[in-house]
């Protein structure tokens, strides 16, 4: 649990997804089920997805130029994503270049599904005097990991880049009311990529085609996401005396159907919780700041609301935040 | 230029390195460069290396447990480094899951080889009354990556691992003075490996072996780092009213003969200089903070002692604190 930070706003949000599209029905064929169990099972009616050779890195920096037009530019950048670019040197360089900065530091963070989440309490506590403004931004390509064998896991993820600017205010009730995250890496396994790493290298005869897919058990993952997180969320609650109620929005990670499910299940009320899941699937990192955005843009973010932002991820981590808007 | 953090210690500092070791002798035959080319120029006698298969989280969890065992289990673990040991998750859920830790908070961030150093600002900021000791732990495999058609980058890198804990503390003198980074990202391709990320994934037919492997314009590299460091190191002395003799130690990155030579032009005496580089190569991320361990197992650090870090990394990045022991 993590102490309050000194203030800060979120002054500009944006999204991007790459412009190819593939509706339940595309999908469809290439999982050999029907339409039907892809929006039942899945929840996903569509996704964008990038094409072989796209760079993670200017689908990120699209986002970011969103949000440097209306706040300007950063005096930090942080790139927070599981999708790298390349090797070396990390992502966060050729954001940067794409944005034409010069000067400006920057540095890659990684916590999958978590990491926009993560990053956003380490800016917090980065912002100083010379420090005022600092941009996050998060791009995924999960689509180049599917496995169609596994019509659950390929028909829920989308290809999508969202960016956020913090700033220091003066506003001293503006920022984060909290932070908490929990890694409990016994269940490691339930959700990875094997390769892509330095373990199973590209280039190491043992490495396979399958290294490269994504493998999940979903139903393992949410016996074991629920007790965690129903525990978690009361100790939260308690720490900082917070009820469901209290909350204005809720802006969650978009798992899978179930996962909002178990959202609901846990007390919080579908009216107030932000759902970009049908429309651009599991975007790991992305979906946090992109369901973010889309609440901004949307206009249901007020000056003093109290947001919960709640995520789970590959780890298997629990993360969450409550920031006041 | 980041302000003072509140007053932390290191605690304890550890370093490993795989039992396999490559004299001068033996990369001679490999890079068809006699022995005392491969001394005089890349200025590294020995380098120790991974097999293939092994996982650099296991070997940061090695070093890990060197520092949990003096001074130990952490609240928040931090994987800092250019070397995954897969896509998904992120390395520092293998670190944990290693150190059998459960429930402990954990993220990965990568600036290459200022990793360390950026996590070491991160997690000065992270420290609180529920977060009072952070394990930061650097690992890196990029021997993997030699091209032994190029000599001078094929005769530099060694593997290591090296952890150090940092903990609150109450003696308000110590902690980070000043910390600084700058990344030039128009200068992102003179050290790279293109590979090992989704722009070249390992499953596109146009992705080839070369990608794997690092390239480097040395000339250039130094070309363009020289007038860039003596700027940044004359403005973080002039804004923090430091001299070079005010300083204890000086524990700098390992990049080469020639990159520990540039400091010595800048005026850092080589008495005050950790040089690690001869004995186990440029290990990346790793290099910092086994330079700050061997100056710690040393007897080289006193309470009180000032000391700079300070390097470069891919990107082109810039990075130095001002550390007081």
């Amino acid at each position: 649990m993590s102490q309050v930070s000194d203030p800060f706003r979120i002054t500009s949000t944006h999204f991007v997804v790459p412009q190819d599209r593939q509706s339940s029905a595309d999908i469809s064929k290439l999982v050999n089920r029907d339409v039907e169990w892809i929006e039942q099972n899945v929840g996903v009616s569509n996704r964008h997805v990038c094409s072989p050779g796209d760079d993670p890195a200017l689908l990120a920096s699209l986002a970011a130029k969103g949000v440097i037009e209306k706040s300007g530019e950063p005096d930090l950048l942080i790139y927070a994503s599981a999708s790298i670019r390349q090797c070396i040197p990390d992502t966060s360089v050729f954001v940067a270049k794409y944005l034409g900065l010069r000067g400006i530091p920057s540095f890659s963070l990684n916590a999958t599904c978590l990491s926009f989440l993560v990053a956003l309490n380490n800016a917090a506590k980065l912002l100083d005097s010379n420090c005022r403004r600092i941009l996050i931004v998060s791009a995924e390509f999960p689509t180049l990991s599917r496995n169609f064998e596994d019509p659950e896991s390929a028909a829920l993820f989308g290809d999508a880049a969202a960016a956020v600017m913090i700033e220091k205010c003066d506003r001293v009730d503006s920022g984060l009311v909290c932070f908490c995250q929990e890694t409990w890496p016994e269940h490691a396994e339930l959700a990875q990529v094997r390769g892509g790493g330095l373990l199973r290298h590209p280039l190491f005869e043992s490495t396979s085609t399958e290294d490269y897919r994504f493998q999940m058990n979903g139903e393992a993952l949410l016996r074991s996401v629920l007790p965690k997180l129903k525990r978690f969320l009361r100790k939260l609650f308690d720490d900082f005396g917070v009820k469901m109620e209290d909350l204005d929005l809720i802006v969650p990670h978009q798992p899978s159907a179930a996962g909002l499910k178990l959202l609901e299940h846990l007390g919080a009320p579908s009216e107030k919780t932000i759902n970009v899941l049908s429309q651009y699937g599991n975007c790991v990192s992305a979906s946090i700041p992109m369901a973010l955005a889309v609440a901004d843009r949307d206009g249901r973010l007020k000056a003093g609301d109290r947001v919960l932002i709640l995520g789970t991820a590959a780890g298997l981590s629990i993360g969450a935040a409550i920031l006041q808007w």
